[in-house]
């Protein structure tokens, strides 16, 4: 399934895209698509059974908002495809590099980015983001693992790496600026799909490719990413993990690098989970 | 005023600790404290005004929990006092290092706190909680940021070592732990804390005395955080900074350092914000 949420933003309502692309309106079965739903099987058979039947909703001039609410944590995995490592220079860790975003960053997969003030180095990051459905404590394998994803989605992990890198301490300084995770436009759930492993990962800026990876790629896949955090933390049904970047960031380029500025437009797709779009402003 | 919740974990009912010391249910005026309230001048005017009329609860057997519910966010300053730099063997930053807890890790000021699995050095770090009741983004001085904070709180900043410093990464992966951010026992109002750069903090392990620190010796202090964070985050009612800790944690003394064990005790206090106190147990 593909779960949404559209309307205003901190007023949206829960909402499916069916299988013909039809717009559905689910705010007659469920109250949101949040961490209680992803962990409520009937909830979620009681969607299934109802797709056909629910009132239809016209999608024009409705805003997306991020296909979850009441997001727990963000757990981010940095440097996690070799193609990236690379072109930063860094060695390809050892074990998964770990960082947070807080989910009030969190906005539409449309909705504007905002670039912070006193930014210089406002960069992109493309990321296949999985979100957890079961508590994830102390999980033993990585096959294991994968049976706490619910779901996956687009998200946009925008970084500035003055702050990031260059201000002292760690990276969640340059990763918790407003608007810099956009999320959606959907949640599509696990059984859709089958390998999170073979995904293609591409982003634009103003029209021109810049990212253009697959998941294939990542050092830590996605069932040893879940496996991996849930020995320093507790993962809860409707926590998100940010599962890192592949080449083609601004930080990787030549100087002068081409970051972000009040005015581009980003666009971004993950393989079978759907496209954002955001235009800069400044802050 | 003294806010705090009591009762069952993720079941708490608001409460207020009267000038008397008396504990008053504050159920009938306010569905909770958390963000929502502290932005409420009048709902805080409501409390103050209905105080002594308030019904009494009989503290005897009633669980403290956190004394905030809805946590947004919890921003961590490290580094933070002069005398814990030099023992870390750190020069005292340039500016302050920031890390994130995740707020599912925050508990009752005296529930149990977990020894992770495979942990052989978990630490104590006894913090001045700042607790956010007015949205902060860019804010011009350290003056102004005070006037953004709601009340103050004793925090307790739990932390792996080798997680957090031997794992590849960023600090977050030593901070995060399941039980990892105990805080109250109360919310004190700003208007109860005119000085908070002049509050002593103390941490005992098994009854012996580890820290004995004053927010005196804080590098940055509180309004001059707010303002800095501001300037990377925008900080909502209801989000929570961890101010940083005083000398004296496990990390800091000779080899074979005292790091925490299941079955020792832990307690901590913070001047004029009540004291707490955990038994450690194994995850």
């Amino acid at each position: 399934m593909k779960l949404l949420r559209v309307g205003t933003a901190g007023a949206e309502r829960p909402a499916l895209l069916d299988a013909e692309g039809v717009l559905r309106d689910l705010s007659g079965v469920v109250p949101d698509i949040d961490g209680a739903l992803l962990a409520d099987d009937e909830a979620l058979a009681r969607i299934r059974a109802a797709a056909r039947e629910l009132p239809v909703l016209d999608p024009a001039g409705l805003r997306i908002g991020p296909p979850l609410g009441r997001i727990g944590k963000i757990v981010c995995i940095g440097l996690n495809y070799h193609d990236h490592a690379r072109e930063t220079g860094a060695e390809p860790p050892a074990e998964p590099v770990v960082f947070f975003k807080a989910p009030d960053t969190v906005v539409g997969p449309n909705d504007t980015v905002l670039v912070p003030r006193g930014s210089t180095k406002t960069d992109w990051e493309v990321e296949l983001a999985v979100v957890i459905g079961r508590t994830a404590r102390y999980v033993e394998s990585a096959e294991a693992a994968l049976g706490h994803v619910a779901g996956y989605a687009v998200a946009h992990d925008v970084s500035e790496r003055e702050f990031q890198i260059e201000r002292g301490g760690t990276w969640d300084k340059g990763k918790n600026c407003e608007t810099f995770n956009p999320l959606g436009p959907w949640l599509v759930t696990a059984d859709e799909v089958p390998d999170p492993q073979n995904l293609s990962l591409r982003l634009w800026v103003n029209g021109e490719l810049k990212q253009h990876g697959t998941t294939a790629d990542q050092i830590f896949p996605v069932g040893e990413v879940v496996r991996y955090v849930s020995q320093f933390m507790t993962l809860y049904p409707g926590d998100v993990i940010n599962t890192g970047t592949p080449a083609g960031v601004a930080l990787g380029q030549p100087e002068p690098k081409p970051f972000l500025r009040p005015g581009d437009v980003v666009e971004l797709e993950v393989e079978g989970l759907g496209r954002q779009r955001q235009e800069l402003k400044s802050a």
